[in-house]
């Protein structure tokens, strides 16, 4: 493919997730980073020059703010969206609801996260669920961290024929690493006021068919989600069936105990040993030893890299928008070769 | 009642549960603590002279350091035991099972906490579930703080026809307040390996009956655990009728979100406010505004304040295993009212 048939992708907003989303786009052989919008002047607005990424404020006082800050500025937003076939929006909530008038006007295609609403763009995207439905749209909606966990993990029991209703308990972490010094050290555990609360729903958004209620907890530390599961099958199974049915997604990672794998930050420091970007962990990553089936109920637990679990989805969103790559499975098994997804999965014998 | 028919009570051990075990025995007026045994010479011990309760070295070599450091000391656990009639075990696993044999061979009453195996006494007691079968006995085991709270909130819904089968996520606090000196800041999630985690079977130590699975996970908090719970109901119910069946327990708290109750520090504060010793939560403290009702499913959280809840049942088991007070809801009374129980609920208006 040469670059002139390559996706554009404009990225505004580098925070958390633009800043992986732009790692994985430049990685894409379909693709070319357009450039990086933001508010920014400081360090994190130095590391866009500093990759090699082009730099665009998201408006004519950002963009000369960044000049004032002796950095290569290559326009504002307005540049950036006239250069760029799909936007990925990583913006803060309510900023992102504002820019999606602008995109519209413009007719350009654009993926907001999953902090807005379904409404947004009426199209709630999880590769392993969705990719059909947003052929050739013009927009969809990432859904959020622990929903494309949900999604994932319930849909390969669905495709097994094994799921009848599903009950989650979700350990949801304090604040990114990132934001970290911004709330002093908390000791104690925030329960979300509602059951159920929204993460459940909200995987109905992607995949109405599914029976899940969720129930949620704030808890402090920094490194990622943790989900307990009590799932009501469709039948009685053994647990090889199970975990075959896990297996048949390319993206959970099958992990264990007694590999020494005991808890989330031992599995984020083989995520740095693995060398991938930020640690990244992209992969539902659910313990196979752990996993218990009694009967009809099965009973399992796993971590959720909140900041990179959406990136790989981000990925096949842009081509299911673009049209181009009409088989899920094609665009999945694109996105995972570029980002060593499945290396995890095949270093630790978990297939 | 005159201080000569009171029941002559030996602590061993001075720790977070031995601490507040004398404080409570010494609120009864059908009791009366006869001393405390401990190993340590140190400002623990200290506090026990402080206090006004006798001190006794576990051994001959603990009573002399106590002396050394300027303790005025009784005696021995010996002599402590030969001036008891019923001896509260609260020494770490596998010191008590090793007390045990030498309470058997003096033939005296004993109780030992939820760390021993239910096999060394045979009999696991939780106040509202297994009083009346300890009436008598020559020995019981107080269930751990997670056990006490699963069978409390079980048996509410089992007393009340509801219960059909329950499945629970816990969230275990990663140490003591009074241990956080020895272990660092913890910036992680730890699962326990196995599910079902052991405090489902050990419910069914108290009532064979309770259909629980629990899965449990380590978290960096000191403060308290808290539980998740999805229940399968035997029919329908509405909101108001599941409250009414937890309100019939005398050891069950409602409280409530919107009265500012978001998190389990917040509680702990309240308990400080209404000047119970440690700011002891002696109930399980059940979020009524956060609980659904689904159809025939029922979901809640609570907390669990795991150095108190089980203080009051071993006050209970006393009681029991002494035998003059038959009818457990007496011996509930009793002690609710020495420590204060049911003065948190009235205050919110949770009844």
């Amino acid at each position: 493919m040469n670059a002139s048939s390559r996706t554009r992708i404009a990225v505004n907003g580098y925070g958390v997730i633009g800043k992986r989303v732009a790692d994985a786009v430049a990685r894409q052989d379909d693709m070319e980073l357009a450039g990086v919008s933001d508010i920014s002047a400081d360090w994190r607005a130095r590391m866009v020059t500093q990759k090699g990424y082009r730099l665009f404020g998201a408006a004519s006082e950002h963009a000369q703010a960044m000049r004032d800050a002796g950095l290569d500025v290559a326009g504002t937003l307005d540049d950036l969206l006239g250069a760029s076939d799909v936007v990925v929006d990583c913006t803060p909530k309510r900023v992102a609801a504002k820019n999606v008038e602008i995109y519209r006007q413009r007719g350009i295609k654009f993926i907001v996260q999953g902090g807005e609403k379904h409404e947004v763009t009426g199209h709630s995207f999880v590769a392993e669920a969705s990719y059909e439905s947003a052929l050739g749209g013009d927009s969809t909606r990432v859904v959020s961290c622990n929903t494309t966990s949900i999604v994932r993990t319930l849909t390969a029991l669905k495709h097994a024929g094994l799921l009848r209703r599903a009950r989650g308990t979700l350990l949801r972490r304090a604040t990114d690493p990132w934001e970290s010094h911004l709330g002093g050290i908390m000791n104690t555990l925030v329960p979300e006021p509602g059951i159920p609360s929204h993460q459940g729903p909200d995987a109905r958004s992607v995949d109405p068919d599914l029976d899940v209620i969720t129930m949620a907890v704030k808890v402090p530390e920094t490194l990622a989600h943790l989900h307990y599961w009590a799932v009501q099958l469709t039948r009685p199974a053994d647990k090889e069936e199970v975990l075959d049915a896990f297996r048949a997604s390319p993206r959970i990672a099958l992990i264990r105990m007694a590999d020494g794998l005991t808890a989330i930050n031992a599995v984020k420091e083989l995520m740095a040993d693995l060398g991938r970007p930020h640690d990244n962990l992209y992969e539902v990553a659910l313990w196979a030893d752990m996993l218990k089936v009694e009967g009809d109920e099965l009973f399992y637990g796993y971590m959720v890299d909140n900041q990179a679990i959406v990136i790989p989805e981000t990925v096949d969103a842009i081509r299911a928008l673009v049209g181009q790559v009409r088989d899920p499975h094609e665009s999945i098994a694109k996105t995972n070769a570029a980002l060593g997804i499945g290396a995890v999965v095949d270093a630790l014998g978990g297939r």
